[in-house]
């Protein structure tokens, strides 16, 4: 898969343990399933950009703050 | 189709414009098929990351100002 989305994982990972939420709680947040969130921060994903949207808005940041 | 698509196809449009670049060449610079360029930039595509940064690479900007 992509450094890109290698990239957004590692952001996404990065900012969830910032603001101290599991990836149970992600999922349920942002209406995703649970094993997604596990692919999507390991990289195995080709993310969406209206997926990125989703994580953003259930993790309250800017979308621009998930952007590799 | 989302209004994210639709936004992103309308930034990625207007960016082409500016810069003075036709569908055609877009298509050519990123390497993504014509009649593609055409539905994202009508928000009908639910677009990766991927091709985000494909098309920002292609426009030689940075990505952030195609993101809605």
């Amino acid at each position: 898969m992509s450094s890109i989305a290698k990239e957004f994982g590692q952001l996404l990972r990065q900012k969830r343990k910032e603001l101290g939420v599991s990836q149970d709680k992600l999922a349920l947040m942002s209406d995703i399933d649970r094993s997604y969130v596990g692919r999507v921060e390991r990289g195995e994903v080709n993310i969406t950009l209206e997926k990125v949207y989703q994580f953003a808005k259930a993790l309250n940041c800017d979308v621009r703050q998930l952007i590799p």
